[in-house]
């Protein structure tokens, strides 16, 4: 038997890391304790450097055990807890970890051009070629996961897994930047969006009042979210 | 049983992603076929497209499965094959875990500072304060892995694992550049250095005669590894 672990993540607003994780243990039915860690403010690092010696969030803390990275945490979850993190067969499971891996280090052009905010939605337009081609990467993996392995349900292989854990905070800004995607991966985007797991979350985070300067982008939003917002010092952080 | 996979690797003598998994299945004693693609010239980009659609090596052919992205590819390895690609102690392997995966997207100051270059060696000096930062934090990550966990033997975990493989190509680096290390540190680089896997792809590396210009910093080495060189038109690939 486990005790509950604690996931340390940052603001739901903006912090697309931290919800990879949260999502999956939701989805999955583990409990868990959050400790919420605002970003961007003077003692941001500090309080994370407390929990964890690479200084990010998510971490997870299960008794002595301290994991993070969100891979990790991931692939801790299904090791740890015999958890159905990823897909059941066997080559299923190895497109599922390459896409994840590929989500790890990649789509800079949608981070860094798109941050991550719930709380707003932009008009739709021409957002440059880093971000373009990155929509058409991500939309050939749905259309391939969902081909090969998608029958058992809508996500992308089927069942929700880490593969779609990993993509959420991606697909949000799809969302938030109202960017023209083909039938197939709409559809895809619209489950997660309706993702139960997810719903909470986003509820949670449009009742944060910090505003990350870093990850506002200078631009009229068509649709605000949130009631109230607190304004901070500027900062940065990895998108 | 399995019938032989195939790893699709890019030049030895830059391609840092392809020593991982490379290093790993030799280490593990798994055969494999090789396909070797010299990056930076003008049909790669096509060339690996015929492997994997993600348009990066390494990838992993096994029968009818494609495994693409270093982290997935190894996970696959002890997936597929049984193999201990992590350390058998849960704790061990949730460290090794998170460690992986930092480098998978992190330590971008020595990534783009110094690339990884097998052919050379360069004097001792300052390489600014990103590189110094990577180096800090990987001897942290040395101590505390071979502290918490490194009795049975010289590497992170004791025995050789995919966290090892994962940073074989920073322990080149750390080389290549001169960079000052502590004692722990030092040890750990010598004895990844001495691996029997890392001597063979490095012997095969200075027999390469390509340059990929992105990779040969601007600056006069101490030594010259490689017999013959034939030079190549200019080219980026991510370091
Ligand atoms: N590669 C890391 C990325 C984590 C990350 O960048 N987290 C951001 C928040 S979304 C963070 O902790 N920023 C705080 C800081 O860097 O000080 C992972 O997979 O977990
Ligand atoms: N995140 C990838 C990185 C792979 C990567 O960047 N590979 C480089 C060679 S070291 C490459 O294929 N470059 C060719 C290109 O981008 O065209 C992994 O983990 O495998």
């Amino acid at each position: 038997m486990h005790a509950m672990p604690t996931l340390v993540i940052g603001n739901k607003l903006y912090s697309s890391w931290s919800m990879r994780p949260w999502l999956l243990m939701r989805q999955l039915g583990i409990a868990f304790d959050e400790i919420l860690i605002p970003l961007d403010r003077p003692d941001t690092k500090a309080r994370v450097l407390e929990h964890s010696p690479a200084g990010k969030v998510p971490i997870l803390i299960d008794s002595d055990v301290t994991v993070w990275e969100t891979l990790a945490i991931m692939e801790y979850v299904g090791d740890a807890y015999d958890a159905q993190v990823w897909p059941v067969d066997l080559k299923a499971r190895a497109m599922a970890r390459s896409v994840a891996a590929e989500m790890h280090a990649g789509f800079q052009g949608l981070r860094s051009t798109c941050p991550m905010n719930l709380g707003k939605k932009y008009a739709r337009r021409d957002r440059g070629d880093a971000v373009a081609k990155d929509v058409a990467r991500f939309s050939d993996i749905v259309r391939q996961a969902r081909e090969r392995f998608g029958q058992g349900g809508p996500f992308l292989f089927g069942e929700f897994s880490a593969a779609d854990a990993m993509y959420a905070p991606l697909v949000t800004r799809l969302d938030t930047y109202s960017i023209a995607l083909d039938t197939t991966t709409q559809a895809y985007v619209d489950a997660v969006l309706a993702l139960p797991a997810f719903q909470e979350w986003r509820n949670a985070a449009l009742t944060e009042a910090w505003i990350v300067d870093a990850d506002e982008v200078d631009e009229e939003p068509i649709e605000v979210y949130r009631q109230a917002a607190l304004r901070q010092g500027p900062g940065t952080h990895e998108s």
